[in-house]
């Protein structure tokens, strides 16, 4: 394990100049730009301390960010919902992730903006009197599962710990409130799944770690209304079944019709769309994605590489 | 605001010599030791990115750990419940938290121990996979109010928002989980109270943000079974009761209980027990920290100065 820190490190080191490497990735934080490698913030930063931080991610594929203005404005309404405060306008947020984008210069990549509570004085321990602050970085796009795996379709398990309740963490503000989510992955891995699926504490189907969940049974398309993140995938995913006429409810999908769906499919800023093709080892379609989530996947990518809600990155920003 | 980041600053680096503070605090992070102004770990980490991390924190009176035995043993149990994995021994982080006292010199301290997921290669994104590794600090002592609020009693009011219930994040393992209590903290302060407490979903009493929660009704006191952190200053109040032969419940406590109780006080590694005058604006005891309340407090205190579960710090240490 040792061994992957230092390739990791070395990756993220020029070996010649030892100066940091920028294509690895760049940061910025609270007024100031660096590479990746540099990019942290204080052990007894309250983002981390108290998990008090709200955050988006905007995707970049082939040089063009995508639905940008959906992923600031979310990030907005997760601070205001929240009661975050920073000095940066939605345009000035927009300028540095460009920014970002042109220091690493990176074609493909996951761009994250998080709002942090940061500190008071010393001693004084309400959040109300911390001075909040933004912190953003562009790393290399990843996907849910590798290619091989979105061919073949997620294996996905139905866990058994509960998504924590709308009432206490107010999940359509994006937070990184995922200890049910991280005990989850561990349930996955131990039944060869992919990834799981969390249940609310009434037994419906609220999302996945990193991702929003649908179902297809008898041609029409459903995912929940409820307790999880209003994914900008999600409301791509929509906005295509409409075009593609499509019936598409958004509603509560309880566990049963989960496990009795002719296809299921997911959706997120990793990767778009990917269609389910195991759910609790029961194989759905032939073990692939199936017809419709495989139609939704292909659009979704058509519609993205013509420019779709597109904003090329201005790599020449200064 | 700005001007408080300045201030802070310039107390962690002393202004001649331009060297770190270490008096302000020091760190040790995955095998190093540092001043606490360079203890930061990555945007990119999982532990705060999924706030995949389980910590504990022991106070130093003093010059004198007080029940670093249990707190590392709570410590270790959270590590297992959350599937951490570690290289230091329970022996090797007792040495490391020595030798943070010892370097910041820190009579009297709020002494950290976390353990963080890390992060898996760059695309594998299953916790299973990462390099856990701990961090530690020590930074100044401070209580959850200051000495005139512990005299005048804590104003306390019940939040709006349940706390996370346990079955979604385990709260007997030390977590930075504080969605619901940040926000009560917000609330709270609109309301002119010092602090919240928060009920389950059922409208039972579990704790607040940093303390865990008694009342006092007939002589008898009671605190939660269920739904929050066994604090080890609860066992603390919990044996003080045992010696002064005080009638002592763990089981559920309703709100109207708390509502009615003739005294409400509260237990944390911040300040030990410290008394409750006000719940909702209600005022108790003559607007004072009940009797029961203080006998406990002060109690906790003097077996604290005569050395009770007390390991005195090795400023020695090299
Ligand atoms: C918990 C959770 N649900 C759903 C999603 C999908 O949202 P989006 O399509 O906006 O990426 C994410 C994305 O990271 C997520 O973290
Ligand atoms: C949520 C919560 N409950 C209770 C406590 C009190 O536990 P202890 O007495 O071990 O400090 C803490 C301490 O930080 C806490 O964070």
């Amino acid at each position: 394990m040792d061994t992957y820190r230092q390739e990791n490190m070395s990756k993220n080191v020029d070996q010649e100049t030892r100066t940091p490497n920028w294509s690895a990735g760049a940061g910025y934080i609270d007024g100031k730009f660096m590479p990746i490698a540099e990019a942290k913030i204080p052990v007894t930063d309250w983002a981390y301390r108290r998990s008090d931080v709200v955050y988006d991610v905007v995707s970049v594929w082939d040089g063009v960010f995508f639905r940008l203005d959906d992923h600031i404005a979310r990030f907005r309404r997760s601070m205001n919902r929240y009661k975050f405060n920073i000095k940066e306008t939605d345009e000035e947020i927009r300028t540095i992730l460009h920014k970002l984008m042109a220091l690493s210069g990176l074609r493909n990549a996951y761009v994250a903006m998080d709002c942090l509570r940061g500190q008071a004085a010393p001693g004084v321990r309400s959040p109300v009197k911390a001075r909040n602050y933004l912190s953003c970085h562009a790393v290399p796009f990843s996907t849910l599962v590798p290619q091989d795996k979105i061919e073949r379709g997620i294996h996905m398990m139905v866990s058994s710990i509960p998504r924590i309740p709308h009432a206490c963490v107010d999940a359509t503000a994006k937070n990184f409130h995922w200890g049910d989510l991280n005990l989850s992955m561990f349930e996955a891995d131990e039944k060869g799944a992919d990834y799981p699926v969390l249940l609310d504490l009434e037994g419906n189907v609220t999302e996945g770690p990193g991702f929003n969940v649908f179902t297809v049974t008898n041609g029409v398309v459903a995912t929940p209304d409820y307790n999880m993140l209003e994914g900008v995938s999600r409301a791509s995913a929509m906005d295509i079944c409409a075009e593609l006429n499509i019936p598409f409810e958004v509603r509560k999908v309880s566990v049963a019709e989960l496990r009795d769906a002719d296809e299921i499919f997911v959706s997120s800023t990793a990767g778009g769309v990917i269609g389910v093709s195991r759910i609790d080892g029961r194989i759905l379609n032939n073990d692939r994605p199936g017809p419709i989530s495989e139609k939704i996947r292909e659009t979704y990518w058509q519609k993205r590489l013509a420019g779709w809600h597109g904003e090329p990155v201005n790599y020449e920003l200064e």
